[in-house]
Protein backbone atom coordinates (compact mmCIF):
# COMPACT_ATOMS: atom_id res chain seq x y z
CA UNK A 1 0.00 0.00 0.00
CA UNK A 2 1.36 3.43 -1.04
CA UNK A 3 0.29 6.48 1.24
CA UNK A 4 -0.10 9.74 -0.44
CA UNK A 5 0.48 10.95 3.75
CA UNK A 6 3.03 9.53 6.11
CA UNK A 7 0.74 10.71 9.13
CA UNK A 8 -2.03 8.42 7.88
CA UNK A 9 0.42 5.66 6.78
CA UNK A 10 1.88 5.93 10.20
CA UNK A 11 -1.46 4.99 12.71
CA UNK A 12 -2.54 2.17 9.82
CA UNK A 13 0.58 0.94 10.36
CA UNK A 14 0.41 1.19 14.12
CA UNK A 15 -3.16 -0.36 14.13
CA UNK A 16 -2.15 -2.95 11.90
CA UNK A 17 0.39 -4.66 14.53
CA UNK A 18 -3.04 -5.04 16.42
CA UNK A 19 -3.59 -9.16 16.37
CA UNK A 20 -6.41 -9.81 13.02
CA UNK A 21 -6.05 -6.28 12.01
CA UNK A 22 -4.40 -6.28 8.53
CA UNK A 23 -3.94 -2.66 6.42
CA UNK A 24 -6.97 -2.75 4.91
CA UNK A 25 -9.12 -3.08 8.33
CA UNK A 26 -6.87 -0.26 9.47
CA UNK A 27 -7.33 2.09 7.01
CA UNK A 28 -10.90 1.64 7.49
CA UNK A 29 -10.84 2.18 11.25
CA UNK A 30 -7.96 5.01 10.48
CA UNK A 31 -10.92 6.83 7.95
CA UNK A 32 -13.91 6.59 10.58
CA UNK A 33 -12.25 8.40 13.11
CA UNK A 34 -11.26 11.22 10.83
CA UNK A 35 -14.99 11.05 9.72
CA UNK A 36 -15.45 11.77 13.66
CA UNK A 37 -15.16 14.78 16.07
CA UNK A 38 -11.71 14.96 16.92
CA UNK A 39 -12.89 14.05 20.67
CA UNK A 40 -13.63 10.36 19.71
CA UNK A 41 -9.53 9.85 18.91
CA UNK A 42 -8.55 11.21 22.48
CA UNK A 43 -11.56 9.72 24.28
CA UNK A 44 -9.74 6.28 22.71
CA UNK A 45 -6.25 7.02 23.07
CA UNK A 46 -6.79 7.97 26.10
CA UNK A 47 -8.92 5.14 27.48
CA UNK A 48 -5.64 2.93 26.54
CA UNK A 49 -3.08 4.68 27.37
CA UNK A 50 -4.82 5.14 31.40
CA UNK A 51 -5.75 1.59 30.91
CA UNK A 52 -2.30 0.03 29.92
CA UNK A 53 -0.58 2.46 32.43
CA UNK A 54 -2.79 1.89 35.51
CA UNK A 55 -4.47 -1.59 35.29
CA UNK A 56 -3.68 -3.69 38.26
CA UNK A 57 -3.60 -7.20 39.00
CA UNK A 58 -5.43 -8.96 42.11
CA UNK A 59 -2.17 -10.12 44.26
CA UNK A 60 -4.11 -12.55 45.16
CA UNK A 61 -5.47 -14.34 41.90
CA UNK A 62 -3.86 -12.22 39.48
CA UNK A 63 -7.02 -11.61 37.47
CA UNK A 64 -7.44 -7.59 36.30
CA UNK A 65 -8.74 -5.14 39.22
CA UNK A 66 -8.80 -1.72 40.19
CA UNK A 67 -7.91 -2.70 43.82
CA UNK A 68 -5.37 -4.85 45.14
CA UNK A 69 -7.64 -7.30 45.84
CA UNK A 70 -10.80 -7.90 43.33
CA UNK A 71 -14.15 -8.53 44.22
CA UNK A 72 -14.47 -11.76 43.64
CA UNK A 73 -11.42 -12.75 46.62
CA UNK A 74 -12.49 -10.27 48.69
CA UNK A 75 -16.10 -11.71 48.67
CA UNK A 76 -16.84 -13.64 52.29
CA UNK A 77 -19.69 -15.46 51.03
CA UNK A 78 -17.09 -17.59 47.70
CA UNK A 79 -15.46 -20.46 48.92
CA UNK A 80 -11.99 -19.87 48.83
CA UNK A 81 -10.84 -23.67 49.53
CA UNK A 82 -11.79 -24.54 46.12
CA UNK A 83 -9.94 -22.57 43.07
CA UNK A 84 -10.28 -22.75 39.50
CA UNK A 85 -7.50 -22.48 37.22
CA UNK A 86 -7.86 -20.55 33.97
CA UNK A 87 -6.13 -18.93 31.05
CA UNK A 88 -7.27 -15.21 31.55
CA UNK A 89 -9.81 -12.65 32.50
CA UNK A 90 -12.05 -14.05 29.64
CA UNK A 91 -12.39 -17.27 30.96
CA UNK A 92 -13.10 -15.65 34.41
CA UNK A 93 -15.92 -13.85 33.08
CA UNK A 94 -17.18 -17.04 31.14
CA UNK A 95 -17.64 -18.88 34.69
CA UNK A 96 -18.94 -15.84 36.21
CA UNK A 97 -21.77 -15.97 33.74
CA UNK A 98 -23.03 -19.21 34.08
CA UNK A 99 -23.27 -18.41 37.55
CA UNK A 100 -22.42 -22.09 38.64
CA UNK A 101 -19.17 -21.65 40.49
CA UNK A 102 -18.75 -19.88 43.93
CA UNK A 103 -15.66 -21.07 44.32
CA UNK A 104 -12.54 -18.21 43.57
CA UNK A 105 -9.62 -18.14 40.42
CA UNK A 106 -6.48 -18.04 39.94
CA UNK A 107 -5.43 -16.73 36.89
CA UNK A 108 -2.46 -17.90 34.81
CA UNK A 109 -2.45 -14.93 32.58
CA UNK A 110 -1.42 -17.39 29.19
CA UNK A 111 -0.38 -21.28 28.65
CA UNK A 112 2.97 -22.70 28.34
CA UNK A 113 3.88 -22.94 24.65
CA UNK A 114 7.56 -22.74 23.56
CA UNK A 115 6.30 -21.51 20.10
CA UNK A 116 5.17 -17.97 20.99
CA UNK A 117 8.24 -18.27 23.73
CA UNK A 118 5.88 -18.59 26.58
CA UNK A 119 7.24 -20.55 29.25
CA UNK A 120 6.55 -21.16 32.93
CA UNK A 121 7.97 -18.79 34.16
CA UNK A 122 6.38 -15.94 32.86
CA UNK A 123 3.03 -17.65 34.17
CA UNK A 124 1.66 -17.18 37.72
CA UNK A 125 2.33 -21.59 38.53
CA UNK A 126 4.44 -20.65 41.20
CA UNK A 127 2.28 -18.78 43.70
CA UNK A 128 -0.56 -21.21 42.69
CA UNK A 129 1.75 -23.99 43.83
CA UNK A 130 2.58 -22.24 47.32
CA UNK A 131 -0.67 -22.06 47.80
CA UNK A 132 -1.61 -25.23 47.66
CA UNK A 133 1.29 -26.09 49.42
CA UNK A 134 0.14 -23.93 52.19
CA UNK A 135 -2.40 -26.62 52.93
CA UNK A 136 -5.62 -23.69 52.48
CA UNK A 137 -6.98 -25.63 49.31
CA UNK A 138 -9.47 -28.84 49.43
CA UNK A 139 -9.65 -28.78 45.76
CA UNK A 140 -8.17 -26.92 42.26
CA UNK A 141 -10.23 -27.06 39.33
CA UNK A 142 -8.20 -27.03 35.70
CA UNK A 143 -10.70 -24.85 33.52
CA UNK A 144 -7.72 -24.03 30.25
CA UNK A 145 -8.58 -24.89 26.84
CA UNK A 146 -8.20 -28.25 25.68
CA UNK A 147 -5.53 -27.80 22.98
CA UNK A 148 -1.54 -28.91 23.32
CA UNK A 149 -0.77 -26.17 25.59
CA UNK A 150 -3.49 -26.25 27.53
CA UNK A 151 -2.75 -29.83 27.93
CA UNK A 152 1.25 -29.04 28.52
CA UNK A 153 0.21 -26.27 30.97
CA UNK A 154 -2.61 -28.62 33.41
CA UNK A 155 -0.15 -31.62 33.36
CA UNK A 156 3.04 -29.15 34.57
CA UNK A 157 1.16 -28.19 37.16
CA UNK A 158 -0.47 -31.33 38.20
CA UNK A 159 3.25 -33.17 38.60
CA UNK A 160 4.05 -30.31 41.47
CA UNK A 161 1.03 -30.46 43.46
CA UNK A 162 -0.29 -34.35 42.90
CA UNK A 163 1.36 -35.29 46.13
CA UNK A 164 -0.74 -32.51 47.87
CA UNK A 165 -3.68 -34.71 49.11
CA UNK A 166 -6.45 -32.27 47.67
CA UNK A 167 -8.17 -32.83 45.27
CA UNK A 168 -7.34 -32.00 41.31
CA UNK A 169 -10.08 -32.40 39.01
CA UNK A 170 -10.76 -30.61 35.43
CA UNK A 171 -14.02 -29.75 34.06
CA UNK A 172 -15.92 -32.17 32.06
CA UNK A 173 -15.81 -32.28 28.33
CA UNK A 174 -18.64 -33.47 25.91
CA UNK A 175 -20.91 -32.79 23.90
CA UNK A 176 -22.28 -29.45 24.01
CA UNK A 177 -25.77 -29.12 25.22
CA UNK A 178 -27.87 -28.49 22.33
CA UNK A 179 -25.51 -30.22 19.87
CA UNK A 180 -26.09 -32.82 17.43
CA UNK A 181 -24.11 -36.14 18.05
CA UNK A 182 -23.43 -36.34 14.42
CA UNK A 183 -21.62 -33.26 14.18
CA UNK A 184 -19.65 -33.82 17.12
CA UNK A 185 -15.73 -34.53 16.72
CA UNK A 186 -14.94 -37.93 17.42
CA UNK A 187 -12.37 -36.96 20.29
CA UNK A 188 -14.92 -35.19 22.45
CA UNK A 189 -17.56 -37.73 21.15
CA UNK A 190 -15.41 -40.76 22.49
CA UNK A 191 -14.78 -38.70 25.49
CA UNK A 192 -18.04 -38.18 26.63
CA UNK A 193 -19.07 -41.96 26.24
CA UNK A 194 -15.78 -43.11 28.39
CA UNK A 195 -16.76 -40.29 31.09
CA UNK A 196 -20.61 -41.38 30.53
CA UNK A 197 -22.61 -40.13 34.42
CA UNK A 198 -25.13 -42.21 36.29
CA UNK A 199 -27.92 -40.57 34.44
CA UNK A 200 -29.94 -40.11 37.83
CA UNK A 201 -27.01 -37.77 38.72
CA UNK A 202 -27.30 -36.02 35.12
CA UNK A 203 -30.60 -34.92 35.82
CA UNK A 204 -29.98 -33.52 39.30
CA UNK A 205 -27.94 -31.03 37.82
CA UNK A 206 -29.98 -29.56 35.43
CA UNK B 1 -20.34 -8.15 29.93
CA UNK B 2 -19.48 -7.37 33.49
CA UNK B 3 -15.73 -6.13 34.15
CA UNK B 4 -13.47 -6.51 37.15
CA UNK B 5 -12.05 -3.40 36.07
CA UNK B 6 -13.74 0.22 35.29
CA UNK B 7 -9.84 1.13 33.47
CA UNK B 8 -10.23 -1.96 31.19
CA UNK B 9 -14.20 -1.51 30.88
CA UNK B 10 -13.98 2.00 29.60
CA UNK B 11 -10.77 0.99 27.33
CA UNK B 12 -13.11 -1.73 25.39
CA UNK B 13 -15.81 1.11 25.58
CA UNK B 14 -13.99 3.13 23.15
CA UNK B 15 -12.60 0.57 21.32
CA UNK B 16 -15.98 -1.14 20.05
CA UNK B 17 -17.02 1.61 18.89
CA UNK B 18 -15.07 1.71 16.14
CA UNK B 19 -16.89 -0.38 13.10
CA UNK B 20 -17.14 -3.62 12.92
CA UNK B 21 -15.57 -4.11 16.16
CA UNK B 22 -17.52 -5.47 18.82
CA UNK B 23 -16.88 -5.96 22.57
CA UNK B 24 -15.22 -9.43 22.22
CA UNK B 25 -12.78 -8.22 19.54
CA UNK B 26 -11.90 -5.12 21.67
CA UNK B 27 -11.40 -7.48 24.40
CA UNK B 28 -8.65 -9.02 22.92
CA UNK B 29 -7.47 -6.60 21.51
CA UNK B 30 -6.81 -5.21 24.58
CA UNK B 31 -5.85 -8.37 27.00
CA UNK B 32 -3.23 -8.13 24.13
CA UNK B 33 -2.09 -4.52 24.57
CA UNK B 34 -1.61 -5.36 27.79
CA UNK B 35 0.38 -8.13 26.89
CA UNK B 36 2.92 -6.41 25.13
CA UNK B 37 5.53 -3.25 26.24
CA UNK B 38 3.88 -0.44 27.32
CA UNK B 39 5.60 1.21 24.13
CA UNK B 40 3.44 -0.04 22.03
CA UNK B 41 0.10 1.20 23.14
CA UNK B 42 1.91 4.72 23.61
CA UNK B 43 2.89 4.35 19.89
CA UNK B 44 0.06 3.80 18.98
CA UNK B 45 -2.35 6.14 20.82
CA UNK B 46 0.78 8.91 19.27
CA UNK B 47 0.21 8.06 15.86
CA UNK B 48 -3.76 8.15 16.03
CA UNK B 49 -3.64 11.39 17.86
CA UNK B 50 -1.04 12.74 15.44
CA UNK B 51 -3.04 11.68 12.64
CA UNK B 52 -6.30 13.11 13.96
CA UNK B 53 -4.67 16.59 14.90
CA UNK B 54 -2.47 17.22 12.61
CA UNK B 55 -4.30 15.69 8.77
CA UNK B 56 -4.29 17.95 5.85
CA UNK B 57 -6.48 17.57 2.80
CA UNK B 58 -4.82 18.64 -0.67
CA UNK B 59 -6.52 21.77 -1.56
CA UNK B 60 -7.29 20.90 -4.94
CA UNK B 61 -8.32 17.48 -5.26
CA UNK B 62 -9.43 17.14 -1.09
CA UNK B 63 -7.35 14.15 -0.89
CA UNK B 64 -5.42 12.96 2.24
CA UNK B 65 -1.94 15.21 2.19
CA UNK B 66 0.73 15.98 4.04
CA UNK B 67 1.19 18.91 1.32
CA UNK B 68 -1.07 21.93 0.82
CA UNK B 69 -0.96 20.60 -2.99
CA UNK B 70 -0.55 16.48 -2.96
CA UNK B 71 1.60 14.37 -5.20
CA UNK B 72 -0.90 14.10 -7.91
CA UNK B 73 -2.04 17.81 -8.21
CA UNK B 74 1.26 18.69 -8.30
CA UNK B 75 2.85 16.02 -10.60
CA UNK B 76 3.13 17.98 -14.65
CA UNK B 77 3.37 15.00 -16.18
CA UNK B 78 -0.15 14.30 -15.63
CA UNK B 79 -3.26 15.40 -17.45
CA UNK B 80 -5.29 18.16 -15.29
CA UNK B 81 -7.92 18.13 -18.23
CA UNK B 82 -9.29 14.62 -16.83
CA UNK B 83 -10.90 14.09 -13.52
CA UNK B 84 -12.03 10.87 -12.19
CA UNK B 85 -15.29 11.45 -9.32
CA UNK B 86 -14.05 9.04 -6.19
CA UNK B 87 -15.41 8.47 -2.59
CA UNK B 88 -11.90 8.80 -0.86
CA UNK B 89 -8.38 8.02 -0.46
CA UNK B 90 -8.98 3.90 -0.62
CA UNK B 91 -10.60 4.56 -4.12
CA UNK B 92 -7.57 6.97 -5.08
CA UNK B 93 -4.87 4.54 -3.91
CA UNK B 94 -6.89 1.72 -6.24
CA UNK B 95 -7.21 3.56 -9.41
CA UNK B 96 -3.16 4.24 -8.56
CA UNK B 97 -2.47 0.49 -8.18
CA UNK B 98 -3.66 0.01 -11.85
CA UNK B 99 -1.68 2.40 -13.19
CA UNK B 100 -4.33 3.05 -16.20
CA UNK B 101 -5.13 6.92 -14.94
CA UNK B 102 -3.19 9.82 -15.84
CA UNK B 103 -5.23 12.01 -15.23
CA UNK B 104 -6.05 13.88 -11.16
CA UNK B 105 -9.05 12.77 -9.32
CA UNK B 106 -11.47 14.65 -7.41
CA UNK B 107 -12.15 13.32 -3.85
CA UNK B 108 -15.88 14.03 -2.80
CA UNK B 109 -14.89 12.42 0.92
CA UNK B 110 -18.28 10.83 0.55
CA UNK B 111 -22.18 9.80 -0.84
CA UNK B 112 -24.99 11.17 -0.65
CA UNK B 113 -27.23 9.06 1.76
CA UNK B 114 -29.88 10.66 3.93
CA UNK B 115 -30.09 7.56 6.44
CA UNK B 116 -26.51 8.16 6.95
CA UNK B 117 -27.44 12.08 7.76
CA UNK B 118 -25.05 12.65 4.66
CA UNK B 119 -26.23 15.48 1.94
CA UNK B 120 -24.63 17.20 -0.25
CA UNK B 121 -23.59 19.91 1.73
CA UNK B 122 -20.94 18.06 3.13
CA UNK B 123 -19.19 16.60 0.07
CA UNK B 124 -16.96 18.18 -1.44
CA UNK B 125 -19.44 18.86 -4.73
CA UNK B 126 -19.69 22.31 -5.28
CA UNK B 127 -15.41 23.25 -5.92
CA UNK B 128 -16.33 20.40 -8.55
CA UNK B 129 -19.02 22.48 -9.94
CA UNK B 130 -16.51 25.25 -10.17
CA UNK B 131 -13.73 23.36 -11.40
CA UNK B 132 -15.83 22.51 -14.16
CA UNK B 133 -17.49 25.65 -15.17
CA UNK B 134 -14.10 27.32 -14.84
CA UNK B 135 -14.18 25.58 -18.28
CA UNK B 136 -10.40 24.02 -17.55
CA UNK B 137 -11.48 20.46 -18.36
CA UNK B 138 -12.56 18.14 -20.72
CA UNK B 139 -14.06 15.27 -19.29
CA UNK B 140 -14.94 13.87 -15.66
CA UNK B 141 -15.33 10.33 -14.84
CA UNK B 142 -17.59 9.24 -12.31
CA UNK B 143 -16.23 6.26 -9.86
CA UNK B 144 -18.24 5.67 -7.38
CA UNK B 145 -19.44 2.32 -6.15
CA UNK B 146 -22.90 1.62 -7.79
CA UNK B 147 -25.34 1.60 -5.27
CA UNK B 148 -28.20 3.37 -4.41
CA UNK B 149 -25.44 6.00 -2.50
CA UNK B 150 -23.08 6.42 -5.72
CA UNK B 151 -25.45 6.40 -8.15
CA UNK B 152 -27.30 9.15 -6.43
CA UNK B 153 -24.36 11.38 -5.71
CA UNK B 154 -23.22 10.60 -9.69
CA UNK B 155 -27.15 12.18 -10.15
CA UNK B 156 -26.91 15.28 -8.41
CA UNK B 157 -23.43 16.40 -9.97
CA UNK B 158 -24.48 14.87 -13.39
CA UNK B 159 -27.85 17.43 -13.15
CA UNK B 160 -24.95 20.44 -12.63
CA UNK B 161 -22.37 19.91 -15.12
CA UNK B 162 -24.74 17.96 -17.99
CA UNK B 163 -24.91 21.61 -20.27
CA UNK B 164 -20.92 22.28 -19.16
CA UNK B 165 -20.36 20.59 -23.08
CA UNK B 166 -17.43 18.44 -21.16
CA UNK B 167 -17.32 14.82 -21.54
CA UNK B 168 -19.38 13.01 -18.59
CA UNK B 169 -18.66 9.55 -18.98
CA UNK B 170 -18.37 6.48 -15.85
CA UNK B 171 -16.18 3.72 -15.21
CA UNK B 172 -17.37 0.37 -17.06
CA UNK B 173 -19.36 -2.21 -15.12
CA UNK B 174 -19.14 -6.11 -16.14
CA UNK B 175 -18.18 -9.31 -15.88
CA UNK B 176 -14.46 -9.21 -13.90
CA UNK B 177 -11.55 -10.12 -15.51
CA UNK B 178 -11.54 -14.36 -14.60
CA UNK B 179 -14.77 -14.91 -13.23
CA UNK B 180 -16.87 -17.19 -14.15
CA UNK B 181 -20.13 -15.80 -16.64
CA UNK B 182 -22.48 -18.11 -14.58
CA UNK B 183 -21.71 -16.93 -10.87
CA UNK B 184 -22.19 -12.86 -11.99
CA UNK B 185 -25.71 -11.73 -11.03
CA UNK B 186 -28.10 -10.63 -13.33
CA UNK B 187 -27.53 -6.79 -13.24
CA UNK B 188 -24.20 -7.24 -14.26
CA UNK B 189 -24.36 -9.97 -16.86
CA UNK B 190 -27.00 -7.83 -18.50
CA UNK B 191 -25.23 -4.83 -18.52
CA UNK B 192 -21.92 -5.91 -19.85
CA UNK B 193 -24.36 -7.50 -22.84
CA UNK B 194 -26.18 -4.27 -23.21
CA UNK B 195 -22.86 -2.15 -23.23
CA UNK B 196 -20.46 -4.95 -25.60
CA UNK B 197 -17.32 -3.62 -27.08
CA UNK B 198 -16.40 -4.09 -30.58
CA UNK B 199 -14.17 -6.98 -30.39
CA UNK B 200 -11.19 -5.59 -31.61
CA UNK B 201 -11.37 -2.42 -29.42
CA UNK B 202 -11.43 -5.08 -26.21
CA UNK B 203 -8.57 -6.34 -27.30
CA UNK B 204 -6.53 -3.19 -27.79
CA UNK B 205 -7.17 -2.13 -24.89
CA UNK B 206 -4.58 -5.23 -23.14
Amino acid sequence: MEFSSKLLEKAVNEISQLPGIGKRTALRLVLHLLKQPKEQTSFLTQALVNMREEIKFCESCHNISDTAICEICSNKNRNHQLVCVVEDIRDVMAIENTGQFKGIYHVLGGKISPIDGVGPSQLKISSLVEKVKSGQLTEVIFALSSTMEGDTTNFYIYKQIADSGIIISTIARGIAVGDELEYADEVTLGRSILQRLPFEKAIKNN
